[in-house]
């Protein structure tokens, strides 16, 4: 790798407490990676200072000069222009408002800029190099605080028209007695099936009298729960855990049969920290989802994890990048 | 119109009981169209020749030769394999099976031939000609028995890897009471918010203790009640009739609040029988939509009624046709 002929591209993801950038090349391989903090409450400007302290510090890292690199990709949470390369209204960057950050990086730097949702370019960094290598297409649905998604076809990341392609973490998949999203509506799958709506139905669950679970100890200990003791309770047998991780994978099913009857992929990829369940959960998804969705899709649409981890939003980044120049 | 130097496609739309064919120009403006008896029951072979007939009559309705014919489009209902050009099972066309449309056509009149599921080819017309001229991408929601989908993305049908691109009436929107759907399943939209649901929802209502209504007598008089009916009731005042629609306004507006946080397109298109109930019930839906979506696609996603009828499915099928020899 670094050969003379090879091209190089940097790729930066920046999250609500840190920001990782690094330098991939030509095969989607990552020849390194920094984290910085992105300490958003500085303000706005330091934050695009920091991205590009980054950017520098992944090139040094690589050992390669600017003059080395074909283009830089950014990829960023929160309501965004991606057409425009700005993000307007960030929640989990507070106090940020409408940052300029393409036209920053690009300016301070001179190189090609790309600029994209970070879920989406998670999904184009699994789409090139991760779970869905060889694929035409593929829906990431990224599982954490909470529920976000990214879209892939034939190469090409759907951002829809208005920067809202592939919100699959709000998408109302019940009305009857719909719980409250973080999104303040009401009935999104984020809702159900986010890491902090596992720990929210283990909570209403365990207050309900009558209880019986190893997480009421837990709790006690601890005084808080997350809901990777949920899973854990879960795999020691404790049945009140149990019912919760399975219906975690039914909501998760649900997810995956909607985007099966919309975009009908090849591929549905799981990503993000619950996917530390294993495969017995990975599994149990797949037997809903056969029982859910149309005989076809239901048989033939694979159901992944995963592959890069959090380097999925740098080298997807690195990936928008690439397809500027390509 | 029929100049010597314009090109002309034959459009194909199957549908249940009839089926209809015409003949389209380059502008995508229908030179005339003919409509003859589908009569499944009389077998597939008997229904590839009708297909030919309609074709036919169409050619010779348009004073046209076939060798003016630049390619040909089929458009089917029922599960379907696009790329082979098969229609697989189709529970509106019985008793066929695993009809090799495209091929006998294409061998019948030697011109290329293309083939699409009957609501991604309406979705693709009202993109050409209709009430989608000039967007990037749509959403289509037909209304009727069931409740079709197409989605057009810069101007291609996303059909999916396995021919289910754009199922959007089988997307589950209820998981706590879920009606059935005509598919078996559970808490589909078509559950809700298709006309046969409407009456069922009708039916319900009226049957419940202590209800009034106009749709009572309705009822007793003719034996039967309509989603028509429904819709009347409702212009006319009637209480219950008026809940039903505004519930259903409120089930369309999920189904395309989802639509906006997957693909996120330009505009959503909802055609159908349903479309009689006017602008009033597309406003209903508007308002709701602005409550349900995040706010910049409830901003700027247009909303509107299909506009060319159920010409949309021929015109759609030519279209397809025509995008076989751009």
């Amino acid at each position: 790798m670094g050969s003379i002929m090879s091209r190089f591209f940097a790729g930066l993801d920046v999250g609500g407490s840190t920001m990782k950038g690094g330098i991939v090349n030509d095969e989607g391989v990552p020849l390194c990676s920094v984290s910085l903090p992105t300490e958003a409450h500085r303000g706005q400007d330091f934050g695009l200072e920091q991205m590009c302290e980054t950017i520098r510090q992944a090139i040094a890292a690589a050992r390669l000069q600017l003059e080395q690199i074909s283009a830089i990709g950014v990829a960023t949470p929160g309501l965004m222009d991606i057409p425009a390369g700005v993000i307007l209204d960030p929640p989990n960057l507070h106090p940020w408002k409408n940052v300029p950050v393409r036209a920053h990086i690009q300016k301070v730097f001179g190189k090609p800029t790309s600029f994209q949702n970070d879920a989406n370019a998670a999904a184009l960094g699994e789409y090139w190099v991760g779970a869905g290598r060889g694929v035409e297409s593929l829906v990431f649905f990224t599982l954490g605080t909470g529920v976000g998604g990214g879209i892939v076809l034939g190469g090409r990341v759907l951002e829809g028209r208005h920067s809202h392609g592939a919100e699959l973490g709000h998408l109302k998949i019940e009305m009857t007695a719909p719980r409250q999203c973080g999104c303040g509506r009401y009935g999104c799958l984020e809702a159900y099936a986010s890491a902090t709506a596992v720990v929210k139905r283990a909570h209403e669950a365990l207050n309900l009298a009558g209880s019986r679970s190893l997480l009421h100890e837990l709790r006690q200990t601890s005084g808080e729960l997350t809901a990777r003791d949920v899973f854990q309770a879960a795999e020691q047998g404790d049945e009140l855990a149990e019912r919760l991780v399975d219906q975690t994978a039914y909501y998760l099913a649900i997810g995956a049969m909607n985007a099966m009857h919309t975009i009908d992929p090849d591929l549905i990829v799981f990503g993000g920290g619950m996917t530390a369940a294993g495969e017995g959960f990975l599994e149990r998804i797949r037997q809903y989802v056969r029982t859910l969705a149309f005989p076809v899709p239901a048989e033939r649409t694979a159901i992944r994890y995963a592959l890069l981890g959090n380097d999925a939003g740098f080298i997807g980044a690195a990936a928008g990048a690439r397809q500027l120049v390509t």
